[in-house]
């Protein structure tokens, strides 16, 4: 798309968000019940397996890997293995976040260690994570052994970039730090979420779709600006709550994590405050009392830090948008490259 | 080895045991530090990938492998890489063994979730078996494409199996389960232990010295005799506990764990010791009282449950030397083909 090209208004790019996610997670959510298997200890294990992915998300990240798959001209049907994985991975991600965080919901719903126990929780993401492999193999004949290994490095690579991300993040909260930036927020967030959520999505749909021949590393810049403007928003909703985001409201604060909000509170606030703020943060979960998460809450406020990661989301997901002119801007228009643009925009405004 | 061959006394036994589990053992710790990155975040991640591996263990399993190749005619050069790979998500399974379990102590220290905190260490867990793939990849150069993705696939139905096995210990457990008897016992353990101890070590030896020629299917009987006959011996020696254990004394009756000789006392004991003990398994850890827990460990040798337990492990270890020369006996004699014989014994007579 040229510069000289309408810009489509919100309401519409909001359309074909809902329309390409519906349609594409349906696609997804038909193969990943194929993959899922049955068998014994059902209660034990097999339930587990399918009780996060049976309470539907958003299935943006296979809905990525289509469209990127698609607008570099590969069909679908190359790309629903590594979209399955990819939601599988997700998904046995979810499990063992839950448990770290101590979270109670997750998708409207108590979290797996609050239904079936912590144990056969924690197992059941192990067996989740290894089950993400299976689809990957498929690739060996639908794409060749070549990019078949290659995909399979790739999801590799991010487990690890995840693992690091959750590691600054836990770690962070168990030292009860306070001596962090917004740099190494963002750091933290390339690590923890865009691998997973965007830049691998998109590099392994431009993998299939331009076979080895896309150029990888500008994925990664794309996948960054795109993914932290994704959870900036996603840490400001945590804030509001409500029944559509499916997880407690204030689940952040009351489970100590340094977000943007929190980064910017601790540098910005004034010195009784920021202790009161920092106290808190340091309480083991059960001792923070419902009018202090209010206060702190407040005070997020007060201290411009909603705002400023509301500015910081917007800067984000202005320079996706120019990344994505650089990388996308040569091909043919279609409803997918509408479709990821239109994604940029809606990570950093949507409801929910 | 003919049956006219003489069976060299047990101490010889032990002696080759230690000698060649110090000498595999070494060259697995050697090329094993080369494999664990190192990197930021250290002191939340990357330390705690060490944590385990540095702390010694017997390497019974990357040993197994290594023999397994050689008494089939490959060099450790071979094997060395799946015999790493074996040790990595063993490690990586213990971390999140011991979180599941709430163990406190691993190889005479605390355990990684004591020393770091539960969420570090889960995700240092996921971490490691992640690892666990990195060197099987080398096997694409140094075995060939066809037998590395077929070892990548034999580890990825191991751990599976190892998922299977723990879900099912561990729902026994959170159910308080009275319902079982020695088969359960032997099918649970086939697949929490006996695959990743036994099983997939010889596997793994035998298709990489002769090159999918080893017979494989017998290797799982083997394996299931050997490594029931291990794990049996294994719960006892928690019974006795002791420095060189380096677990807790009773750390399964502690964790409520379904051994052979718990389940034999639920079958055998009168009703109101049978009731006491159940009522101790269901208690939550921490209300589990020492004198109580003496209590039952002495019911265990009243019902002659220890006994029961000791004559299994020797009627497993017996129909193991049995397969073993089944599988190996056409072979040249080697002093890995004895140092295998060797290990059966070993397994269920083993002070530690």
């Amino acid at each position: 798309m040229g510069a000289a090209d309408p810009v489509p208004p919100p309401d519409l790019d909001d359309a074909l968000v809902r329309e390409v996610l519906e349609e594409y997670g349906e696609l997804t959510r038909r193969h990943l019940r194929d993959v899922l298997p049955r068998g014994d200890p059902a209660s034990y294990l097999y339930d587990l397996l399918g009780e996060y992915p049976k309470r539907g998300g958003k299935l943006m990240r296979p809905s990525l890997c289509l469209a990127t798959a698609r607008a570099f001209g590969a069909s679908p049907e190359k790309a629903i293995a590594s979209a399955v994985s990819i939601e599988l991975l997700h998904n046995a991600l979810l499990i063992h976040d839950d448990i770290e965080d101590a979270s109670d919901e997750r998708r409207g719903s108590p979290t797996l260690h609050a239904q079936y126990g912590m144990p056969l929780a924690l197992n059941a993401g192990d067996a989740l994570s290894l089950l993400c492999l299976r689809p990957l193999k498929s690739n060996y004949t639908t794409l060749g052994p070549s990019l078949a290994l290659r995909i399979f490095e790739e999801t590799e690579r991010t487990a690890w970039e995840t693992a690091e991300g959750q590691a600054l993040e836990l770690g962070w909260r168990r030292d009860n730090r306070a001596d962090l930036d917004d740099e190494d927020y963002l750091v933290m967030v390339l690590k923890k979420t865009c691998w997973l959520a965007t830049i691998h999505p998109m590099r392994v749909g431009a993998l299939i779709g331009a076979r080895h021949a896309a150029p990888l590393d500008p994925l990664i810049r794309l996948g960054f600006f795109f993914g932290a403007a994704f959870q900036i928003q996603d840490d400001l909703l945590n804030l509001q709550g409500g029944a559509a985001y499916g997880k407690e409201t204030n689940g952040d604060l009351l489970e100590g994590k340094r977000t943007l909000m929190v980064i910017h509170a601790l540098r910005e606030a004034q010195a009784e405050p920021r202790r009161r703020l920092l106290r808190y943060l340091g309480l083991p979960r059960p001792e923070r009392e419902d009018h202090e998460t209010e206060w702190i809450s407040s005070l997020l406020t007060r201290t411009g830090s909603l705002e400023h990661a509301r500015q910081v989301a917007k800067g984000l997901a202005g320079a996706a948008l120019y990344e994505f002119e650089q990388i996308f801007g040569h091909l043919d228009d279609s409803r997918d490259l509408r479709f990821i643009r239109a994604m940029i925009t809606w990570a950093q405004s949507r409801a929910h």
